[in-house]
């Protein structure tokens, strides 16, 4: 830790930052700016045109002024655009309170979280009765959702997925530097007309089951953006269509899914590359048990089988994607239907997805590690073991960098947990799977979050979902910095 | 996998193993002998000499013929040592049913249950109204609990902390070398006698705070053995005496100590190796935290101050270093204290002591190594990190194989649950808490372990605890080799 501080160039650094903060304002402004053409379908809406449009500019020009000199930044290291991942869902979120402050009257905790929510595409809520606010509200959450959700795809593949990291040996052409800016720009133009292309094709598979255009086109940009918030607070279910829920499932999924692989569906225009990937495979190998045990479950407690079966896979998907998306309420599930259902959001999507979650890759490399580690127990030692997933081998460095993320993972999970219990009395069951909702960015609930919780309940929600979205690394790397910068900022 | 087979010779192994159930046998037919002194002070015992004089004397006969060629056997490599742990626990529990199914008419699953859980230090029980039994089959449960304590004791320091694993370094004058049988015949003499003479001061405190000769004998067998059998249905509890209490709080932290630690101070005449011991300074880490939120679960439910610390002090260290004494029904606390409870029992004692668990040298490493990750995040790479744990360098390979283990292990807590929530509709918490107990060799029990609960749930605890108490992976090299040697013996 001694040595970290010496690393750091205090007068370079706040350079660094003052553009990003510049950078990001000019995004959140234009991000405001957009819901403002909901007036033309929505005229009524024109009255809150104000909290958008003002904040909007204002963080344009703001931004602007800010990052004047933005052409003399060459290029970022790995940290500091770590740290600037980090800062910037933080920010945004914070940038983006004044509708949910102005329109509808909440408390800055309670907009901070629903911002936080909706920029890390989790879809817990501080709002109910939500058929009773105005559209271009419900729009604002469901486009930050799906802004959010292509900007962790990005995010992801460009820094997460960073080298020396498991993940990246999967996804080498996207993570091959430590250069990130010009890869980005390369790659990112295709995954986002692809992500643009899914969206439009979800709400045209929504509208023609029956939902009008307006629910048809943000549900579909927060089931693809695997962010979960819907217009309803009966989520899915209000629509009683098994129909609309099979698209729902079919998009849950898609957001789900590498978007490198979206990529290469796109160039090879075949199928091929979905049912190779490693972790398209693993996500069904996991769902098939959990299925099974949450519809049994169900079953046990009297559903008729098709109902137990329906309700099992619609949320054992919207579980392991990160989605979020409910049919019934789940506070009154079966204990082991929530466990399972809890396990699915801790292992969540596939990695460089907009899913959240320790992630497939990680999980299905746990799982092989296994193998190898009785393997290796058997045999003498200075036996060679072969550590291969599909045509990749994986280093022990590779599977130690996983183990000690799902460590941290698990340890932020644990105390997320002990603390709910201790502050709301809730059953493990319940605390657990609304930790692991808030902290793997999924947003179903058995009803704790809720605006009635403790403030701090909330805090401790805000943080898990902002720990999660950043994939834990890049948070801590963000607050060690910033305790050891700002001493020395202070004293300048 | 494969290569595996070619290193299995039919004739040499078969020939191993006879010896091997010879010498089991000899030394279950000795234990069995012994209760029958107990005559001597209780001569309405009489009755049930036979149940235990009969089957000892086959046992020794019948093992000393199997083996009368065992100078042949010049020493024995680490697979077969391993397997031949994993067997001895599996056989001698089957061995040792005689006095359940004749004297207390249990079925031949509720007696491999009762026997499987003394040897294994376990100490969930088939059996109620405990009172009403005569008291040599009580000495024969206290009795078989403490010859397995020292047993694993040996075991761990010579078998289960073998080379390569991570806790050997910190142990490494008792496991120098792959080469067992000269090292523990060297050590294990000095031990035992330490082993002895902590149970005769145990008895002897026991005994001048009140409890009669045969209580204060069999509880402080099972207390230093970490087994936690009673002799009463209220276990520690049925005494109400504080005094009690904190002779039962020392014997189980004493038997959760390395037994090297003990060797240390019996050798220096100074409590300072105690002191100095990781594993020791991390269980007082890790008790105050969950002693503080237990205290505080039961103070919140209506608990005075003083009866809710010293509920949480004592199921704490029940709980740490796996005996599983209690004083009060567990199964009315609440579920925050429950899961802190089955967290300390997942954690478990020191390696190399009579304790279960994953281990606090394996935890500890792990909480190390978190730091250790995080530092390698923030610095750049190829910046070298010293992965020091007091005096002791580990390297990545030591930390890959205790997150294997911790996987491994939370693998089967994870599906024991789970089944366990399917077949008795048990809550999480609940659940989760008799898995970690039966896996961890633990004994503390929320109710769901009795006569009555399904035979196939018996079964896996039964194959839980014996997992547990051989660190997962000895058991797991037994079933592989048996799988591979069957089908070459049918050959023949
Ligand atoms: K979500
Ligand atoms: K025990």
């Amino acid at each position: 830790m001694l040595e970290f501080r010496k690393r750091i160039n205090v007068s370079t650094d706040l350079f660094v930052v003052k553009n990003l903060i510049g950078s990001i304002l000019q995004g959140v402004g234009l991000a405001y700016l957009f819901p403002v053409l909901l007036v033309w379908f929505y005229p009524d809406q024109i009255e809150y045109v104000p909290y958008f449009a003002i904040p909007g500019m204002a963080c344009v020009l703001f931004g602007a002024w800010l990052s004047r000199h933005s052409s003399k930044v060459e290029d970022v290291n790995l940290r500091q655009a770590m740290i600037a991942a980090a800062f910037t869902w933080l920010f945004a979120s914070f940038v983006s309170v004044v509708p949910f402050m102005k329109i509808a009257n909440m408390s800055f905790v309670d907009s901070y979280f629903e911002s936080m929510s909706a920029w890390t595409g989790t879809g817990l809520t501080m709002m109910s009765h939500l058929s009773s606010y105005p559209k271009i509200l419900l729009f604002w959450r469901a486009w930050m959702q799906w802004l959010g959700g292509i900007g962790i795809v990005l995010v992801a593949l460009s820094i997460l997925i960073r080298p020396g990291v498991a993940a990246a040996r999967l996804y080498r052409a996207e993570a091959r530097s430590e250069r990130i800016l010009p890869n980005l720009v390369n790659t990112s133009k295709v995954i986002f007309e692809i992500y643009l292309a899914l969206t439009l094709v979800g709400a045209y598979l929504y509208y023609i089951n029956g939902m009008n255009p307006f629910d048809a086109l943000t549900h579909a940009m927060t089931g693809l953006g695997t962010g979960g918030m819907s217009t309803h607070d009966q989520s899915i279910g209000f629509f009683h269509s098994p129909a609309i829920n099979a698209v729902t499932i079919f998009l849950m999924i898609m957001g789900a899914v590498n978007f490198t692989v979206h990529y290469k569906l796109f160039k090879s225009k075949s199928l091929k590359p979905f049912f190779e990937d490693i972790q398209v495979r693993y996500m069904f190998i996991f769902l098939i048990p959990a299925i099974a045990i949450i519809a049994y479950s169900l079953y046990q407690v009297g559903d008729p089988v098709g109902q137990a079966l329906q309700g099992a896979i619609f949320h054992a998907v919207s579980a392991i994607s990160c989605t979020g998306f409910q049919i019934t309420s789940l506070s009154n599930y079966p204990e082991v239907a929530k466990f399972i259902i809890a396990i699915l959001m801790v292992i969540g999507g596939g990695a460089g997805s907009t899913a959240g979650g320790i992630k497939l890759i990680r999980v299905t490399l746990m799982y092989e590690s296994l193998k190898w580690t009785i393997e290796s127990a058997i045999l003498p030692r200075g036996a060679v073991i072969k550590r291969k997933v599909g045509n990749y081998v994986f280093s022990e460095e590779d599977i130690q960098e996983v183990m000690s993320f799902t460590m941290t993972y698990l340890a932020f999970l644990l105390f997320g947990t002990v603390y709910t219990m201790l502050r709301v009395k809730a059953s493990l069951a319940n605390a657990l799977f609304e930790v692991a909702s808030a902290q793997g960015n999924v947003g179903l609930s058995v009803g704790i979050t809720s605006p009635h919780m403790p403030v701090d309940l909330k805090i401790l929600y805000i943080l898990l979902m902002w720990i999660g979205r950043l994939e834990i690394f890049s948070t801590l790397v963000f607050i060690i910095s910033i305790a050891f910068l700002l001493p020395r900022v202070a004293r300048k």
